[in-house]
């Protein structure tokens, strides 16, 4: 049995449709699942970008959807303790940490786990077992994965359209915390953008400003409940657009500012948009894009709170799936998903996401 | 009756000495008091060289200790509720807020309050009634200042010794707080960064490193209980003092770094010691001394937390009386005063601020 | 100038309408206001039965809604630091603190004021001014109140059906919040409970559980938004309903439990309904209400945390009015209004509290 | 091989010297260790008089120094990652949990894991291996335990003296922390109190007020950093103690009560002294010791936080032996033990301890 995969083989080049072994037998502990649907994330060009450090050949793919074909001997449960069979339609974290080092142990930050590895990321796909990415017909996953049994009633297509962004947006908001009523302003309307302003939304908070880009993207924002949008191309003038946003924010700045935009001149600007003594997530510098002119007094004078978040862990996904569950956001989050493509149509699907054409695109292997 | 004090009347001047009239009669709520010893802050040679907005002429002097001379109509009772009377040997808080506006009721963020004024900082001294700074044989406390009496056991110079810069470390690592056991690093051997050391020790923190000069400074840090030092002029190299620091951390970086240095430069330098997860405390920032070259990145990818603080509460005033009265502090911090001067003095005494002379040097008026 | 007023002259015994002198002019900072509509609250019931401490005779009446007749001088700016104007509607602040005493200051709880008093509570209205009361007329205002300026499009109906209960809410669930997501299980469905039930909704609870009674307060949770209701007339067996309700929790018990009922016996029944682990706040405990038979093994072994909360800050008026500005509460509080009477009916409309008969009884004077 | 082991086979009844057969291999990550040194702790009484739920026959002994005399497979390194080798004086947690349920993963509360068991409490001696009890000279660790080697200049007694009564301290302060400054009352002066007094210390506690008894525990609490201490037996009447300590506590009552007795009496008497807004951690209610009459109006009223702490987790060991390591503890914590005996005394051992005769008790088996 021979599983299609496609590959990227070198960065800034197409990827290649290759195909690999399936695993003969599983491992105790291992799931091997068909995929249903895979998350073309914005980090997977980041990826393809050559702009984080990966093995290659590598399948990528770290946010999907499967159905379990095989289970490894003594996995019965799932992650929140729920039986698994063969035919289940499950999800599953990307990362699995060791469980032992200073920062899972001493520290309790096992986002920063020292071994940590991600699917879709962190294997090369000519080692064997090779199938460790969702841009793929099949996915194997190792034991100790943190897998979830999906509701029927929760269609793939709102895992995938919610996708990490969702719960890199939960774990941010966790370490950075809107309280019902708060201002708050969300930088960048992408998926994190979305993602962000959705936990903030469901915290409470009072008003949401999102700005951002392109027009379909922000549309999509006042459809998550943005109660005001400004559009970057309509106040190109970076002075016009803190005046107008200070004011939508009531004078003195948001309580919280989430920044989920990637550039890292949307630091400076978001933390002029916090009031003073207010909370700044910086959310969205996943890659590393460089320096900015940045003045250290205004943390001090403004009395600011600057807080960063990594990556997620299991309990953000199960986290991600209760979200899902309360109203409406299933519904919104499944609306993501603007464009489907086979694994043969992967390099269309990634030029989509780059070219930013989609709300979310995804590959039906 | 004319009282004499030493007048700030043009940036990078020497002060002058002037005399002005002492006010005939006082409002309600209104105390006068002999000042028996004023501290030479930092924050004044930044107002002496004009990097604070300032009115002139100025009468600075705003960590002082006074003897109650008069007493206006009502005035009965310290901050801590004690009676007052004439001859009570006093301190006070040397800002007075609204208690009115945006950040003082709904934000609860006084130190930002719309209409604060400082003590030796924010009043002409051409205006009636002339006598607001600690540079003077007397100061005129305005209503609704917070005056507290010191206990006869607590000598005026461990109140001044400790000055603002304990006021500013006590809510700084309120904002930022030191769980006992953490490994502490502070940035500074300064007035700030020995009162920072002093509070996390305080606070049970397992091991505390000081890095910052010049020797006699950090001579005072392990004084005051740093349990290891790094002379910055003995490493100059960034990348060797780097690595040194984490080394003594433990590996992965401080639990706490605070910065109390105020050279902007010192703030990437701080954040690469932080462990991943870990909290920075930008307390030294308190003059706008410029940019820097900094990469967001680090903030998401670290996962930190970074925290400002402006100023102190009189609450905090209040915790560093406390504070002094606990094992040692008292003499700890009365040994900070090195140099004394009478007011005709006064430009010596900022020159040996500025220069780095002194633990702390204060006015005898 | 007669200003008529319903007095409680005598514990359990009907109010008696007394005519009171209006001042003939105002002290700088106080205000005059025509009452549009006073709430009667569940604590004057409490109070009339005199099961709490209060002068006598009293004009009760703690939360209320008025029309400004006169200014004194100074009086500027409301609470917010809007413009204040003869004619404004307006509602205030029932408490007014000393801002100096060990709790105000240095404790920062000025809910524990040492020299607390409250309007419709505190004031022996034989005593000039004798207008310190919702149930008259006309209210004079202390300088130093909390007044706040109503917007043209909030009802005053909505302000008085929320009362006092949902500043208390408020108040509570600062201290013991609900994050989104949460499971959370509120005792008692009078006004407290659905004010509890409300804040909850808004932070973005998970699912909400309300067990009380009668049947018509459990259809109007219902409408604010309980996911589920329990009638304790429809399962008055203690164990039963324990087992209803951690199932309807998911198993374990819920994250927060929010005890609204009064009955101490409500104290016992609440802990068991917390998962492990969980949050209890006594939030209905306000009266003196009596002892309990409590075994304080639980505490320890299921790792609790169990919070109180009493009365509230402006600052949580100024919440209060900001959550009336979000979607749909204004309406749903404003329908909590189900009675109305004069100033002559004041004793009727304390039976109709008195026995459950209403949502929320008000007189509009 | 035989094992000699001091076993409980009846409540109430003499411990019985038997012999267990020690395990001819062991399994992957298992470890055999020789033991040094075994607590008794005052849980093992409770355990002894049936007041707890344990199989039996048991061999108690959950707080134990050991020697490493074989390793299984793959046991390469200690909790903190360092080697570990035959020879190595370790300690380890006593419970180990599932890492999988509710409680373990979704609540992230592991000490109410569903499926923990303890060393000392939870293993029928009859079913091999038998040996999973401190009070032998030998026990069976199983895989997955967490062990800590011990630096060379860390004594055994210091590690036992401490016991679990630090880790429990240590534990329960971390939900209810003490802040620099702090007025902290603690009642009880037995081994859980003195583990909390030191905390408190460590965590830079103002004033430290020990109320219990007999004397000799009072005088341990003395060299332990207490500042006032109160005999329950020189002041039997309550109300007269309650005014004492509240007067030592400023006049208010302390910002931190710790109950550290195991009365249910104690919680009672210990809320009283909390100051207004304070907080209450009940840690001394381990063992079901019966109901009191309690007032929840008092939570209300007093607006405090009252919380619970049950057991610890292995991160807590590693604080407590990082707390060990700081200035003074471990001369302290090893003064504690005043009683040693053989496994052959191991009757006589817990009768010092039933009786309050002795700092600390142990095994030296």
């Amino acid at each position: 049995m021979r599983v299609k995969a496609a590959v990227l083989t070198a960065c800034n080049q197409p990827l290649e449709i290759r195909h690999y072994p399936e695993p003969p037998q599983l491992a105790p502990g291992e799931a091997l699942a068909r995929v249903l649907m895979a998350g073309i994330c914005g980090t997977d060009v980041h990826l393809w970008k050559g702009e984080l450090p990966i093995p290659l050949p590598l399948i990528m793919g770290h946010e999907s959807v499967g159905r379990l074909e095989k289970l490894g001997a003594g996995l019965q449960l799932d992650w929140r303790g729920q039986s698994l069979q063969v035919g289940d339609r499950v999800t599953w974290a990307s990362s699995i940490v060791c469980g032992e080092c200073y920062y899972c142990r001493a520290k309790r930050q096992p986002t920063r786990c020292l071994q940590r590895k991600a699917y879709g990321i962190s294997y090369r796909a000519d080692d064997a077992p090779h199938l460790r990415g969702g841009y793929a017909e099949k996915i194997l996953l190792r034991a100790g994965s943190s897998i979830f049994k999906l509701p029927e009633t929760l269609p793939t297509a709102s895992v995938v359209g919610a996708g990490c962004a969702l719960t890199t947006a939960i774990h941010g908001l966790e370490r950075c915390p809107v309280s019902w009523g708060d201002v708050v302003i969300v930088q960048g309307a992408g998926p994190v953008g979305l993602a962000a302003l959705a936990v903030a939304r469901q915290s409470g908070a009072g008003k949401i400003i999102v700005v951002g880009g392109p027009a379909h993207r922000l549309e999509r924002a006042r459809q998550f409940g943005a109660d005001e949008t400004l559009n970057i191309a309509d106040e190109p003038d970076a002075g016009a657009r803190q005046k107008w946003l200070l004011e939508a924010a009531g004078g003195y700045g948001a309580d919280v500012v989430v920044e989920c935009v990637g550039h890292p001149a949307a630091v400076n600007e978001g933390i002029e948009l916090c009031r003073d003594g207010g909370k700044f997530l910086v959310l969205g510098q996943y890659a590393n894009a460089g320096n900015i002119e940045f003045n250290p007094h205004t943390i001090t004078r403004k009395q600011l709170e600057v807080r960063g978040s990594w990556g997620f862990e299991p309990r953000h996904v199960d986290a991600a799936l209760r979200m899902l569950s309360l109203g409406g956001w299933a519904e919104l989050f499944a609306s993501q998903v603007t464009h489907r493509f086979t694994l043969d149509q992967a390099n269309e699907a990634l030029a989509t996401v780059k070219e930013w054409r989609c709300g979310k695109a995804v590959l039906e292997p």
